[in-house]
C-alpha cells in the first residue's frame, strides 16, 4: 500500500523533473509512511527522491513507533543535541539527484524549513506538491473506507452517548466530558477536533465553545464531534431539543433537515460541488434563514478532519465515486439558537452512503 | 495589558524599519489578540503596523467569539466565498506604510503565506519576529502567573485522580478516560496535549501511546498530562508502582527522584540552562543509566506546551525570574519499564516555586 503511494509519487516527481519530495504535513506524512505523530517542534520529515530509498528523519526517540508502525525504508534518527540539517547535509553529499526541484506543501512548511531545504540544495527550484498530495488521498480504498466507517460508527455512540447524558442540572462540560469518557474506554486516544456540546443561545455560535452552562428545558442542545481511528476522522452533527421548542425553533429545524436530505439527494458522481451549497443554500434562502448560514455545506474528510473536496458555491469540480466528505447545513439566529445536521458521506457507484447514521428526526428529550 | 505588549512590538518594530508585523501562531495570536482559536485551513491573522491600528482578520463567524475576547481594534472578517488576501489587498492601498520589511514567524508562517504577503507589499523584505514575540512571552506575568499556578494544581488533580483508578482488570485507556472525564466536570475544555498513561514495557517509550493493555502488578504506571487553562499549559507527570517493585525498579525510580531534586537545586536566576541538563544527566549517567534518558531535561512553558526556554545541554543563556519552564527526567529501560517525573517551575527571586505540587515520592498501590 505504502509502496504504491511512494511509487505514483515518484512517477510524477519524474514528470515534473522532481529531485526530491519533502513531506511534513502530519496527514501526509501518515499517508506515504504510516507513521502518525505530534512533533511538536522537532523535525519529522520524509524525503522521497526519484530512484533512491526514501528516507524519514525523525528523533531517535520516536524510531521504535516509526518501525511498528510500518515503516521499512531509511531512518535518520537525532537525538535533541544534534541538528538534523547537518546529518541530512552529510547524507545529501553521498546522493547524486537527478533533477531540478525540490518539491513542498507550500500551505504546510514553514519558511524557515524551506530556507534550510534552499541552503541543502541551492541549486533547485520550489514547486509545490500539496495539490499532488491531496490528490492522491482524495479517493479512498477499501481498507480507508472499512476505517472510516467504523470511525463514523463511534461518532455515532458518541451522539448517542451524549443525548442519553441530557438531564436536568447537567453542564454542558458534563455531557461532553461523558462523550469521551464512553469513548476513550473503547480505546479512542483522540477526538478529530474538540467536542462540541452547546445548548441554547450557546448554539446559536457555530464555532461556540462549551462552557458550565447548564442545559435548561426549551433549549437545542447541539452536538459536534469525531474520533480518530488508526489516522482516520469522523465528524457528526446531531442537534436535539431538551424539552418543549417553540414553533419557530421548529420550524428552524425541520429547515435545516430537509437542506440536509435535498442536498444528500444530489450526492452521486459527477454532481459540481459547488451545486451541493447551492442547494442547501437556496431552501435555507427559501425558508427565510439565507443570512444564518454563514459557512459553507461541508468539506472532505480523511487522514485529516478538513481536506479536499471543499464543498463552497465556486467549487466547479464535480463529485467523484470514493470521495468522502461532510454535509452540514446549519441555520444559526442568535438569541434563539442553532442547528445543524452533519453527516459522513461517501460517493459509490450507486449514488452515496452516510457512514454515520444516527437518526435525524426531531428529538425532544423530556 | 494587550495594549502594552502591541506597543512593545511596535517599538521593535520603528526600531528594526518593520512597515507592519504578520502573526498566524495560535500562541502568539493569543498572547496579542486575547483571542484563541483552532482555524483549521483559514486565515486567522494579526497584523501589527507602526503606526496605523492593528487589525486581526478572520472568518465572519468568529467575529463575535473576537469581540468577547477582549479584542477592540479593527477587524477583516470574511465569509467561506471570499477571498481575505483580496479584502487585505484593498484595504493595504488605503495604508500608507513606513518601513521597508515585512516581519513573519519564519517557523511558523507557510510559503504559500509568505507568497501571498509578498503579493500584498512586493517591494518590501521578510524579516523573522519570532524571537521577539517569544522573548514578549518568555517573562511570566503576575497574572499569567495566576493563571499557570491554577492549571498546574488541575494537572495534579489529574494525577490524583489516576493514581486512585489504579485497578487490577482496568486499562490505560479506562484510567485515561477518568482523569480527562473529571477534568472536563471541572470545566477544562482542552489537554495541553494527549494524555499518557503507560504502563509496564510501555511506560519505557517516552512518546508511547496509552492502549488497552490492562495494568498488570509490579509494573510502573507513568502518567503525563496538562491542562489548557485561559490558554495557558501545564505539564506534570508522575510514576508509580502497581503492586511491588524488583530493586533494579526502585534503583531506577531513586535515581530520577534524586536526577530531579538536585535539578531543581540549581534552579535559580543566573543558572546557565544548559546545566540544568548536564546535572540531571551526570547523576544518571553515574547510576549506570545514561544511555536510558534520551531527551533533555525540560522545556518552556506559558501559551504553549513547548516553548522557550528550550533546556538542552547546548543552551547557554540563563535563567532568569519569571521564566516558567518543566524539570523531567526519565531513564527508560526497554523491557523493564520507564520512570519520569515532571513539575512545572518558575524562577522567583528567592529561587524557585514548582507550580506542580502531587508528592513525588516512590507510592506503591496494592
Amino acid at each position: 500500500m505504502l509502496e504504491n503511494r511512494l511509487q505514483t509519487l515518484q512517477k510524477w516527481m519524474k514528470t515534473e523533473d522532481i529531485a526530491y519530495t519533502f513531506v511534513k504535513g502530519k496527514a501526509n506524512l501518515f499517508y506515504l509512511t504510516g507513521f502518525r505523530c505530534e512533533p511538536h517542534e522537532r523535525l519529522v520529515s520524509l524525503l522521497v527522491f526519484q530512484e533512491s530509498e526514501p528516507i524519514l528523519v525523525c528523533p531517535n526517540m520516536e524510531k521504535d513507533l516509526v518501525r511498528q508502525s510500518g515503516w521499512n525504508y531509511h531512518i535518520i534518527g537525532y537525538s535533541d543535541n544534534e541538528n538534523p540539517w547537518e546529518l541530512l547535509s552529510h547524507y545529501f553529499a553521498s546522493l547524486s539527484l537527478q533533477g531540478t526541484k525540490i518539491a513542498i506543501e507550500k500551505g504546510l512548511l514553514s519558511v524557515a524549513r524551506s530556507e534550510q531545504l534552499q541552503n541543502l540544495s541551492p541549486a533547485l527550484d520550489f514547486i509545490s506538491c500539496e495539490d499532488e498530495l491531496m490528490n492522491l488521498r482524495l479517493i479512498k480504498s477499501k481498507d480507508e473506507l472499512a476505517i472510516l466507517r467504523e470511525a463514523a460508527k463511534l461518532a455515532d455512540y458518541g451522539v448517542e452517548v451524549g443525548i442519553h447524558a441530557l438531564a436536568t442540572g447537567r453542564t454542558e462540560m458534563d455531557v461532553l466530558a461523558l462523550i469521551e469518557y464512553e469513548l476513550k474506554r473503547k480505546g479512542i486516544a483522540e477526538m478529530s477536533f474538540g467536542t462540541l456540546v452547546l445548548s441554547g443561545e450557546q448554539s446559536a455560535n457555530p464555532h461556540g465553545k462549551p462552557s458550565m452552562k447548564q442545559i435548561r428545558h426549551g433549549e437545542f442542545v447541539l452536538f459536534d464531534l469525531g474520533v480518530v481511528l488508526e489516522g482516520y476522522c469522523s465528524d457528526i452533527t446531531r442537534t436535539v431539543a431538551f424539552g418543549q421548542l417553540t414553533e419557530e425553533q421548529r420550524a428552524i429545524y425541520d429547515t435545516v433537515l430537509s437542506a440536509q436530505l435535498k442536498t444528500l439527494d444530489i450526492c452521486k458522481a459527477g454532481t459540481i460541488l459547488g451545486d451541493l451549497d447551492l442547494k442547501a443554500r437556496s431552501i435555507i434562502t427559501s425558508a427565510g434563514y439565507g443570512d444564518y448560514f454563514p459557512h459553507r455545506i461541508g468539506h472532505g474528510l480523511g487522514t485529516e478532519v478538513h481536506e479536499l473536496p471543499s464543498l463552497n458555491e465556486t467549487n466547479q469540480d464535480y463529485l467523484k465515486v470514493g470521495m468522502t466528505f461532510t454535509i452540514e447545513p446549519g441555520i444559526y439566529v442568535p438569541g434563539l439558537g442553532g442547528v445543524r445536521i452533519e453527516d459522513d458521506v461517501l460517493i459509490t457507484t450507486e449514488g452515496y452512503e452516510c457512514l454515520t447514521t444516527y437518526p435525524k428526526e426531531l428529538q425532544i428529550i423530556t
